[in-house]
């Protein structure tokens, strides 16, 4: 199932309602009332509804949300209701933080191969995953994996790209701090953690 | 300066066209109009005109924008047009790739201090940055690093968030993936990588 139209922003905004979601549901909550979900997420109530009415909306008024069916129903949007494998291009210090990461496996994300261009890695096994040859990137097709992290050098981040995007895949999540160039139907998520830090000093006082 | 109601989805977007704005400059560009920049950066024209109103838009009309004009607005909007001290908490293998990081300077921010509990790293030097004692953390005050970045294992990140808080720390970009609670003064920005990712798979076509 595959919903039109619905705004970037809105794709942007499920997963963090998702993630309180699971929170709550971690503290064993089964409702919740559209005002105290947006007062946990730290959003107004009428940004969730509305981002909520473009899949019909799922709550009933005056009885708030059943937890578990939101969860349930963002999951299916998401398309975050099957396992997806995923790729590591670069096991760095920070590709290697990426397999020591916790939080993938609650989204279904599933790191089934790692790449590095790097002989002495190459062999190497890390979390259990070991670490491939970067020269044998289109092995992706065969394996059937559509999603890759891209964690190289800067420098590298771009023929990286190419070279997974011949081998079949279809998302990318960059942590490179530049910009690549895909196909357009392939999809590209840059992750800069600079422009994150960026927007801090806005919200300090004046000192 | 501090401009107020300017809502936060408007200074996330700042940064992206800071980023953009900053790549065209190393292209040698100096103008560019509205339509280009809006096609350069991925997002609609009017979204950009409706973001720069708040500041009282700094193009003009038909001519579009100067590029260090523009450039230069956003830094002192975002408050990026002085140099901000930052701390590190946790040298680990994600905090270790953020020393690494080359794309923190070009936005003026500079990691002054690094923390960490494990005696084997502590009095190591990692990029020019000594590794500190993660009990002495009160040192920040003094040493008027206001802002943070906190990259320790989830278990320790409240308590961490409690130590910095303080240490008179205004501003924390946090990297463990669980919701910290600070006093309403602090201000936390909290990246969540599997929820970039989370993103990720309602792109993909039907397979």
């Amino acid at each position: 199932m595959r919903y039109h139209r619905i705004p970037d922003e809105t794709i942007r905004r499920l997963p963090t309602y998702l993630r309180g979601l699971l929170f709550l549901t971690e503290q064993g909550q089964q409702n919740i009332s559209s005002r105290n979900l947006a007062d946990f997420l730290g959003v107004n109530s009428w940004q969730i509804r509305k981002d909520f009415s473009y899949f019909g909306g799922f709550g009933t008024p005056g009885r708030g949300y059943k937890i578990e069916n939101l969860t349930k129903q963002i999951n299916k949007i998401l398309k975050l209701d099957v396992v997806h494998k995923l790729a590591l291009i670069g096991v760095g210090n920070l590709g290697s933080a990426l397999l020591a990461y916790p939080g993938f496996q609650i989204y279904g994300f599933d790191i089934a191969a790692a790449f590095d261009t790097d002989p002495k890695k190459i062999g190497r096994k890390v979390k259990n995953i070991m670490i491939e040859d970067a020269s044998n990137l289109q092995m992706l097709k065969k394996r059937k994996i559509e999603l890759a992290i891209i964690a190289v050098p800067r420098d590298a981040a771009q023929q990286t790209a190419d070279a997974i995007v011949k081998a079949g895949i279809k998302g990318i999540l960059n942590f490179s701090p530049c910009y690549i160039t895909v196909p357009k139907k392939v999809k590209v998520i840059t992750v800069d953690i600079a422009m994150e830090l960026a927007r801090l000093p806005y919200y300090m006082p004046a000192s």
